[in-house]
């Protein structure tokens, strides 16, 4: 009974294959270093929350940034970003640490928006603070009286801290 | 003989559903309207070349966007977005007249990434530049001694012909 089985049902074959095309995406998401829920995308998160809030305490305690409307955009900006990055990487830690998958379609969803959103905030305010330090810094000549260093310290940031990955 | 033949080569059915997949994307876009080779395509790319010329020929009729970096650079990556969407609107009428089609991977991609390459250089310079308009108009109110009307409208002009469609 038991040798003729395997021989008896072959057909048993097709749901075994559909199964591995159903689980495909899944199984080869898996490898991608760098994705939500790996320890690429932890260490990717936890950059790019550094970054942003490095680029906020050097930008947020100059004396003068409250008096350009870009630097105030910028703050509130790599604020944002601060604190998504922030969550996600807490979400990362602990899909890691439950051994819990976070690919599936509404938390990549969401990601991807969030991500969009945070993104484009912050390299718009990067490119307005980068014009208005190189306008101080190139056009007018000065930085004698402006804090110069710190204005373009926290642009640099801003720059590493946007990305586009997910 | 021709009649065992079908059951003895039941495999023969998989490489026809193969095929099915493989035309499949073909006949989904064929009727969105907007993307390269299509009406809606051609009357999306001649707005973005009309809108990044206004801002090209308002920002360069001031007499002195050359004296601030972040202008001169809304100059140049204008007139970059000026001369790829007048490229691409006559692609696109070219292929309307031929009655061609434009979606093959090689010509998308290339479509992609031109367009990525012009509108990340568009929305910066128009980033830097709304940053130093608000900065002239709104925080050292020095719009009597600039052309601040001529570098808002060329701001906007800029951002409204940055698009990241397709």
């Amino acid at each position: 009974m038991n040798v003729s089985r395997p021989a008896v049902h072959p057909v048993e074959v097709p749901p075994v294959t559909e199964g591995a095309v159903h689980n495909a995406p899944r199984g080869r998401m898996k490898d991608v270093q760098g994705m939500p829920g790996t320890l690429g995308g932890l260490a990717l998160r936890l950059l790019q929350f550094i970054f942003a809030a490095v680029s906020l305490c050097v930008m947020a305690t100059t004396s003068d940034f409250p008096s350009v409307t870009a630097f105030r955009y910028l703050v509130a900006s790599v604020g944002l970003q601060c604190l998504w990055s922030f969550s996600l990487a807490i979400v990362d830690a602990y899909a890691l640490l439950v051994r819990r998958s976070l690919r599936n379609c509404t938390m990549v969803g969401l990601f991807i928006v969030g991500d969009a959103v945070t993104s484009t905030l912050t390299f718009s305010a990067a490119c307005s603070s980068a014009g208005i330090t190189v306008l101080i810094g190139n056009d007018l000549d000065k930085c004698g009286l402006n804090h110069c260093a710190q204005f373009e310290s926290a642009t640099a940031m801003a720059f590493i801290s946007w990305n586009r990955l997910i």
